[in-house]
């Protein structure tokens, strides 16, 4: 290929790169603001520490789990072999047409963690630190590359014959975090205080400047995450998927709104702001096959489905601090599913196809997960104990507060 | 266009695209940050719904309207009609030299929004939500697009003799924008406490950190606002809006920390930051016309117009909170007359067709916000309660506060 | 050169200038977040105002002392006159290969306040505004562009027979504002109330949540930072100092992380951040010379470094409230001797070049920095009163606060 072209589309590659890595930092605002302050440095300290887990483990074997080369087992479970280091052509435009080896890497690295940083809003509060880093690193390293690879690494979902069509990750990331989300909340149980006597009693989130903050970084991010998922700068592709991804995230919003009005009769910040995240998870599985009006329509239904979701989950005594489950699952699900329904892709063979692709690697990702949680409840424990969690997992977990003296007056500190 | 030119240049302009986004985020923390904590809830659900609103209404016929094509009445009014499909060659060079249609409508759709993002910053803290939300869909939906095809659809202020210059929009998008803000707070009123017995009582923003990132960001994703403003990745012209930018925002820093020590004689963090917004808002509408020491002047001078503005607006008892109509009115008509004064446009005759747009515009700004102000006031109404504001409208508008038990002792919070 | 690669090399500098510009946000966040809130807006003032000092003393004369051209004396030191024009083919290829002369400029620029920016978060807490600012526009306007000539401009670093290698600045960049932290701290004293009866009494940061979003933020624009530093879109150099520079700060974490439960045990979020940075410094200086290995290595190494710093330089009873010495100073040392004993370069003859880079940087460095704060100190003061230190620097300097009313029972306001 043409060395201009070539360096323009391996240059959108990284940039998207980037904007994906600074979707963690977007999950952890989003989860730290809608949690007590009590555990504000806990989350952090996870969300901190999942992409560093998430980027080591790709490297070292993920990425070759995920991406095992032609010819594997079943198209089931294959292995390329450990990484670190780099085949022929790695630098040049002979590794791949749009892209060099090392932005194949990283962009796919950058997507890793994405799965763990998920379930780490929706287990946070009560989840003991290092049972869940055990769990990410599995979760991360084995489960997350395997159901990709069964279909980014050319398994049987790809040969399927109507393929199953996962653009950018609706099932393959968002769902594939949500199934783990809903497995970790069943076995922790809600916190305590959320349930009594029959009543949902609310628990709010300490920083809603925090909390959209984190949505506004999401949603910037997820035009490298969509973007770049064409896997070259192609004008056309790249900006028609530009298109549907904000539409829907803005529909997600105005669909949200409306629900939270009819449903609980609030101006509800959170609703709306978990309503944008829906919205792009829902565009997310055929951000390149839709029109504009396919694309507000996704993201309308999307923002309705959360908040109906999240009243839902709550009714059902599952206690999700952040709708994890709601925004990842419940979207991506959906959004998955339209593909099916609305588009190019549309057709009844198509919906079928969407489906085995749903039930396949959720079956697949919730037995994992909870297989995890439940040898680690069985053996480490997964949940702290009810004075840490009263007293807050800051203290308990990392002997440090996350806020001092905002804004008291200060001048007693030293006396 | 050769196709690898085509690339980079369409890749330049989705980028700059997500910068424009981002500033969504800064507007929303700056804002957030200059106003009272009990109010940050609906600031920051006014930011956030705000940028739904313009990116659908710009969807559905705003885009259409501000772009009729070649033959409209009097270049004063056209519409193309509804938006929600493509033209011919949407995907691809056809459409236009520097970018694709998906990429023209995405970047166009995302300034749309900020006209009214603006104005929300002014109105602060005692403005009725939904009343401001109709106010959101008429000014984005209408106005702006109807001012901004005046000139950049090629209306009557781009075919005069000596046609009108606002490169990216300090006139048409920024004064937009500052003047229905001060229509807003005139017909509003002061907020309560804030004028007492003669006397201005300063009522300090809520969070410095907030404003700052909020600063940082408007900077950051100003790169995009005017770099993507060249309609391709030309080389020599982006850099030099680049360098133009920046050091007029650098200029706008240095001119507001030097007036505010003589005039309020204190190293104030806040007229700092808003001289930067000043500087780039001054810079917006010659960037790519000014030479490097034009560009220093330019900001410079914002810096100083900034404070006199904030402290002489005050003294009318105009109350805007976080000085939208300083920075965004005051500096965007400093900044689009200084097209007429620096740099290569600098005549007498460009100085005449630069007032000539500042007017109509304004005129039709005003008269438009006013009037949509006042039907409403007379209507709906547009202020809250005298208990609401009190109390806060967090809690009067959306029954929820902003922070929780920002580190105080959190052990009693179950008992 | 051709024109479409032309443009793709100048897209890539632009986007990794603006990376960098993003980089003093992150500093801002991470500096405040580790201090105290009485003295946030001290610290965001210094923050806001250092990035325009050093834009606009780089634009008056320190790109032209930083790069004086072929010929000059001694290859020490060298001037090119002063700036504020533009050479022949400033707009085009004709400047250069990979990008404008603007680009050149501004990517530059935006390097150069990094020097003080660093220097701002040891000195926080207890330096005099005036003087640090003062301290600024000598070092950043002088110290950084001499020492940076030395090696980027063509001085004897460059021209020695195995030449000093630093890509990005682990020393050059990093370790010069190390040694003015270093400095700094010597000549401030510490913070009352750190070491009392020959304990360390920590003083722990206000708002954790602030300083991740820093260190996330800082790690998005060391993309720019290291990989701007090809100087060109290059595919196949710039993904993979992409992946060394992401391997590393990946593995700074986790090796802060491990060496903080052995060293002080505990789950330091704080030690976790730095490592990270840590990390980002360490590979800095080879980012393009490294393999995947050693970029882990590196970075890893460098966590371990950060942790045991920290600790060391708290034992004699240097007080830097931020880790800026540990980060910048000794993982940017670090940093720049791992070129000569990992990848590409490794050498006994390139070990001793890096040796006699650091030392003649260093000694520069600390000189010029230690006879600044010293002649500052002697004549108008560089430390605040005890009084305003109590107080905070927000009152004494600024005369506002950082936050108001956060959370609290906000109706007593206006009472």
């Amino acid at each position: 290929m043409e060395q201009a072209l070539f360096t323009a589309n391996n240059l959108w590659m990284m940039i998207a790169t980037i904007l994906v890595f600074i979707m963690h930092l977007g999950f952890a605002c989003v989860e730290t603001g809608f949690s007590q302050s009590k555990n504000t440095v806990n989350i952090l300290f996870k969300n901190t520490i999942i992409p560093p887990i998430g980027l080591l483990t790709y490297a070292f074997w993920g990425f070759n789990l995920m991406y095992p080369g032609e010819d594997f087992a079943g198209k089931l479970f294959g292995f390329a072999g450990f990484g670190l280091s780099s085949p022929e052509g790695a630098d040049t435009g002979a590794y791949n047409a749009g892209y060099t080896y090392w932005t194949d890497f990283i962009f796919q690295a950058m997507f890793a963690a994405t799965a763990a940083t998920i379930v780490s809003g929706a287990v946070a509060e009560r989840v003991k630190l290092y049972s869940f880093l055990i769990f990410t690193v599995l979760y991360v390293g084995l489960c997350y590359p395997i159901v990709g690879m069964w279909k980014w690494g050319g398994g049987f979902l790809n040969t399927m014959e109507t393929p199953f069509y996962d653009f950018a990750g609706s099932t393959i990331v968002h769902s594939v975090g949500g199934w783990a989300a809903l497995a970790g909340i069943i076995l922790l149980g809600a916190r305590r205080g959320k349930y009594v006597d029959g009543k949902i009693r609310p628990i709010p989130g300490h920083s809603m400047p925090l909390a959209t903050i984190g949505v506004f970084l999401l949603w910037f991010g997820w035009y490298g995450f969509n973007g770049g998922s064409v896997l070259s700068a192609d004008p056309g592709a790249v900006s028609h998927v530009f298109v549907t991804t904000t539409l829907a995230a803005a529909a997600g919003a105005i669909g949200a709104l409306v629900t939270a009005l009819v449903v609980i009769r609030s101006n509800d910040l959170s609703m709306v702001l978990n309503g944008i995240l829906g919205g792009l998870v829902g565009i997310t599985a055929g951000a390149d096959q839709m029109g504009i009006t396919d694309a507000i329509l996704i993201g309308f239904i999307s923002g309705i489905l959360v908040v109906v979701a999240v009243v839902a989950i709550d009714r059902v005594k599952l206690d999700d601090p952040v709708g994890a489950t709601s925004v990842h699952l419940v979207c991506g699900i959906w959004g998955t599913l339209a593909v099916g329904l609305f588009g190019n892709l549309a057709s009844g063979a198509q919906v079928i196809s969407q489906l085995i692709g749903i039930v396949c690697i959720g079956a697949f990702c919730f037995a994992f997960a909870f297989a995890v949680f439940y040898v680690l409840k069985i053996t480490l424990g997964i949940r702290v104990s009810e004075e840490e969690e009263i007293e807050g997992l800051d203290i308990g977990e990392h002997k440090m507060e996350a806020y001092h003296n905002l804004g008291q007056s200060q001048e007693k500190m030293y006396s």
